[in-house]
């Protein structure tokens, strides 16, 4: 692998990458080439060999990629060859749907707790798992050997438990409170903020709007 | 408002700058130049200003910009000064906390169903909302007016539902399925992608990883 700094807009394309390479492979498909790519995936050819030409370039001249072994490569390159063992904080709607979703369960990313300070909920089960109080947290991470904490709480206590977390030494911080926290330095920080994506569609649905009245008008003066 | 097209990495940046504005709000901050804000929110004066600039600038020379008339501004650029009507297809662990998301209602999005097809889930309530027959969802968007639909079903059925949600009439669709869908052009259409997020907080904890391994390295040798 090179050791250039790869681009975050590249390392956000490789998850893609990898959710087509799995269904080509369901379909029995064994090799691509760039150009197949571009037509499945919508990315120009030039742009996919690019992008995979980051990590050394997987694909032989005039035979294509192999879908396993760029499938292999790119997991590796995710991380994903290994367990993620995950921890949540925060029992609500949200922390327990995380918990629920299997289809991050099937990729090698398995939730082993799930903490609350509410006292209502601590003791409760979710699936299999016990909520349990979030006193313990610390003491969890380090026996267990948690890698990801996931926070699903309110935005006041996020950037909190953000600290606490990277105390007892998680290695990445998967945010869904709808704030902005700071982290270390040696730890990973991934947000999923849910009202920015709704604004963002909201802006272009908006935007289609106003083309659309535009060309209306247009049309009337004609 | 200026009429040039306005790039994505701006809109993508402008709940960002709401959710700032909030907060200052809240605080009591009347007004705020735009090095105040680069210090706040990370991103630099300049660059503030050059994105606030592409809606035809709100800022005054020497005074900085009005926090509630900006935060104003950008909500009616986002179209979040109306109330969007949203339903939601598929009621599992991931549709329910959605519909329970009260961080969305709060801020004018609004969900007024919960369609399935499992018939053990119809019927069945989600805090106010009673589960409804997914046959019934193309009725219920014309006359209810829906503007957005959430899709919350498994990758095989997302683009099924997509076809059928914007036959109906939506003019929005906020995709959760784990998988790329197609929408006609008069359709805005925003993904989360969780699995990806994820993957790509895997991506950097290796990177992380194995920067400190060559740093390690580095220091035994010496």
């Amino acid at each position: 692998m090179k050791n250039t700094k790869i681009s975050n807009a590249v390392i956000k394309r490789l998850p893609r990458y990898r959710r087509y390479l799995i269904e080509l492979h369901k379909k029995g498909v064994e090799k691509i080439s760039s150009k197949e790519f571009s037509n499945l995936i919508g990315y120009t050819a030039s742009q996919i060999r690019q992008d995979l030409n980051n990590f050394g370039g997987f694909g032989q001249q005039g035979y294509g990629y192999s879908v396993e072994g760029l499938y292999e490569e790119i997991s590796a390159i995710l991380g994903l060859d290994k367990e993620h063992r995950m921890i949540i904080v925060g029992a609500g709607n949200l922390g327990q749907a995380i918990a629920k979703y299997t289809h991050i369960q099937k990729s090698g990313f398995v939730v082993h707790g799930v903490f609350e300070i509410n006292p209502e909920l601590i003791g409760k089960k979710i699936g299999e798992l016990e909520i349990k109080d979030y006193e313990e947290v610390v003491d969890f991470i380090e026996k267990e050997n948690i890698g990801i904490g996931i926070i699903c709480v309110g935005q006041d206590s996020a950037q909190e438990v953000a600290d606490k977390l990277s105390f007892a030494g998680v290695k990445g911080i998967w945010n869904f409170a709808p704030t902005d926290i700071e982290v270390p330095k040696h730890v990973a920080l991934e947000n999923v903020h849910l009202s920015d994506s709704l604004h963002s569609l909201a802006y272009h649905m908006n935007d289609i709007q106003k083309k659309e009245a535009k060309i209306k008008s247009k049309e009337e003066k004609e």
